[in-house]
């Protein structure tokens, strides 16, 4: 029985039943699946333990982080890949549910193992002189966060789910979020990784060097791979000095042009200072306010858009409150901005935050998100907003754009929301009927890709900051080139022959190596 | 006729005899290979038949740019690698210089064509507002940088090559420089490439948005690669806004402990506004003054070490000064600095800059050079130069140690030069007599072991910037783990499986796929 041969295998936590439920759903309930059983490690060398003992049983690998991902890669896929080839035995031992179809190579078809990291959860060291900190893969963002912190110490990466995501899921999505502007995604803030491959050997590669020139770039091929090529049990990370003042301020901006323009001006003169640039809606403002308990409207009068920009100084309040008030003069002199509100306190910065970090719950509260992550040229999006505006309000004129993002990576969420008065006549219920509803969720495949389409039109991407998944893997493939396809195919078969690690998520893959593979793969190789 | 093979499948200008002689040497003049001839194709089109070409035939392809490597890694190889396998029959017209030794795969045992992508030297696009140029491989890193400046923004890699290297190259061995620190190496000031695929295929990856995460990370696999996993045909380049002013010091201190307290402290003070931090000996400024005209003491009393730190403002000249000031007089407050000089015109910070500099040329001057290109944890180094520093003087008593480079990344050249009464009576002569020359090379060997044993013990690298190519290939391998060692195959195997692309530089590789090939490996892959 395979679960007795695992608990042989693996002394560690091990659920099954109601205690893996958790583990098997993503928090939005979108996806859920199935497993053999969930296994908690609470080390880098017990992950190398279960993922060797299911290399060596054919048995897939689910690797979970804080299970906060947006487009399903954290848990197990509904649909596993099968796969056709030369026919041959499974080795001894091996899953007595692999399916061996007529002529076809012995597939893993067994439920996984799903992976869960939280359990490595050690800050390992911390060298403030270096500016590196060193986390296992089970840490939150917040706890890295807070690490730095205590060692006066800024780590930027920040993002809505900090507190429950875990660093290791971050890094095998290559997350994004606020200060990427300034600081970059979550691949630019990692020096170094330690992995288990596929086969279950643990990799060390945790450098804490600006640069190391010897050999191909293994840490960012991991990175981003969302865990189909190995699982990431530890990362050497980038610290940077903490500022010393910051401050923020909301500005009105008749459309995206003006935006861009104060963009522009805004790097000119504050330049590494501007730690972030972020777009809303008036439609986004207008949610946050009637959905989320204690905003305001900073401004007088609602503007059609609005910028929050964040200034970062290396000196003090006053000098950064100077250089904002500085920029935002020039900014109106242009007729770029046409009111703005400045935090001249923690308080008020953190209300000017609020409006933006709740947009996503306030669209929520209005019943059934449908949900891009496009990125774009960023001197491109004000032609790509009009159009795709313009398009979607012919196409689909009952919906709702609620349209925002780190303007200052090209990075939007183009979201979408049912009508408002679909939401009934007393608004505070905030929730459409059922018939709505599924009227709504039916527009999502045609009206992703109209979206889509133009995002591919506009030379951007349709996956920024949040990863394939299962979401968007085959939009993904419908935009790439056969021959970009093929080249992601061979580094997978690289690294993960039998395509075990997180099957489905991210690349369609099959693996042409027959079973039993191990020695004559190892063979060729070494 | 392999050549009249070539020439019929490639129009171009194809180089022989005494005309392909400049490209089958490295500038230093360290490593002489043969050719089949030199292409010189004019696109990307042409490169891809190229290569195309040299796949179908089995021949091998050495990629070049402007040939300014220090590590070997642009000429052909003298020693190509030999392989053993499966014997089988080479394609129709294949090479017929072939090896076919009984039992033996017919590994590539032909002269490679060497490919110089240099006239390849178009500036594709410029776009401001996007902080994005697209050149081709071949355009030198000068270009790139005065196209960037004509259209008011900043490319700011930098090094002393930069008026002969191509961008192609730098990004081919993820070239570093002086502004590292605030900018990054080659690779993080890339966003996407366009590359020839071992097998002549184009795979257009010319991105220019700041995020996209949508399957493995390609780009950042062919960069640093050395051309051994494809030719790089173009990139897409991160543009910033020029600073608006800079000031530069040279600072007197104790020792390597002091220049890390003030590292440590310009961060926190400058932020990202300090874009370059470097280190020189009371040596190498020796040497400089006395090799490098025109240069002069900026400082009255010599020191052990020096620091020249660069800081880039956003705002004026004035505020710029006042920030280096205020920063210099607290680390003489902290004894950290003991004097300083700083630029107050474009004159004396050109002057200062050149101290610096002209470090290699001046360490040239004095004959034979021993370089060592070591990256380590910034907060060792201090102990790492007094460990080092002993161990060379108690074994190597007769050397002098020129060690300088970019401390805020935690890189020394850690170079070695013959004692200065070597160089004669008449030190302006400044050469070596050739028996104490060949003295001085035969200690290279157990010399740079010596260094990168102790590199290696304190967690750092021993190619920091400079890439692997022939010359650091199996000192580097040395200290790999065998895993990261066969990862790194795999990856070889996945992207050029005959190993045809630079064969013999930055990792020993034999190809396990017999010939013929091609058309079971396209279908395994498809």
């Amino acid at each position: 029985m395979l679960l007795e041969s695992l608990r042989a295998a693996f002394s560690g936590r091990l659920l099954t039943g109601a205690d893996a439920a958790p583990f098997l759903t993503d928090f939005r309930g979108k996806w859920t699946g199935q497993a053999l059983a969930v296994a908690q490690p609470d080390n880098a060398e017990e992950v190398a333990r279960v993922v060797a003992w299911c290399h060596a049983h054919r048995v897939p690998v689910v690797p979970q982080g804080g299970n906060t991902g947006l487009s399903g890669g954290s848990v197990p896929n509904m649909a596993p890949t099968l796969g056709t080839g030369v026919s041959s035995l499974p080795p001894e031992g091996a899953n007595p549910a692999l399916g061996r179809p007529g002529g076809g190579v012995a597939q893993p078809q067994s439920l996984p193992v799903v992976l869960s990291l939280t359990r490595l959860n050690r800050i390992r060291a911390i060298d403030p002189l270096n500016n590196t900190l060193v986390a296992e893969a089970g840490v939150t963002l917040l706890q890295v966060q807070e690490a730095a912190k205590n060692a006066g110490r800024l780590f930027p990466l920040s993002l809505a789910a900090e507190g429950s995501c875990t660093i290791g899921g971050n890094l095998a999505t290559n997350a994004g979020g606020v200060q990427v502007l300034r600081y970059g995604n979550a691949r630019e803030l990692c020096l170094g990784l330690e992995v288990v491959t596929a086969e279950g050997e643990l990799w060390n590669g945790l450098r804490t060097l600006r640069k190391d020139n010897t050999g191909y770039d293994l840490r960012d091929l991991y990175i981003g791979s969302e865990g189909t090529l190995g699982v990431i049990t530890a990362a050497a990370l980038k610290l940077f000095p903490l500022p010393a003042a910051q401050v923020v301020a909301l500005v009105a901006v008749p459309s995206p042009q003006q935006a861009l323009d104060l963009l522009t001006l805004a790097q000119a003169r504050l330049g590494a200072g501007l730690t972030a640039f972020e777009i809303l809606s008036d439609t986004c403002m207008d949610l946050v306010l009637q959905h989320i308990p204690g905003t305001r409207r900073p401004l007088a009068e609602a503007s059609p858009w609005y910028v929050l920009l964040e200034l970062s100084a290396t000196t003090d309040e006053a000098q950064a409150a100077q250089a904002m008030e500085g920029l935002l003069e020039a900014a109106m002199e242009s007729e770029w901005v046409t009111d703005a509100a400045l935090s001249t306190s923690l308080a008020q910065f953190e209300a000017l935050w609020a409006l933006r970090e709740n947009i996503s719950e306030a669209q929520g509260a209005e019943g059934k998100t449908i949900k891009h992550d496009i990125a774009l040229p960023i001197s491109r999006i004000p032609e790509f907003v009009a159009r795709a505006d313009a398009a979607i309000a012919s196409a689909f004129p009952e919906v709702r754009l609620v349209v925002f993002g780190h303007l200052g990576d090209g990075n939007l969420h183009y979201n979408v929301s049912p009508p408002a008065q679909q939401a009934g006549l007393d608004s505070s219920a905030g929730r459409t009927g059922p018939e709505h509803a599924a009227a709504f969720v039916a527009l999502e495949g045609p009206l992703s890709r109209l979206v889509h389409d133009a995002v591919h039109a506009f030379d951007g991407s349709i996956s920024a900051e949040h990863g394939l998944g299962v979401l968007r893997r085959d939009e993904s493939a419908r935009y790439k080139s056969p021959l970009e396809l093929q080249l992601m195919r061979r580094i997978k078969q690289a690294l993960d022959p039998l395509g075990l690690m997180n099957p489905g998520k991210l690349l369609k893959f099959e693996s042409n190596r027959p079973f039993p593979h191990t020695l004559s793969a190892q063979a060729a190789i070494n």
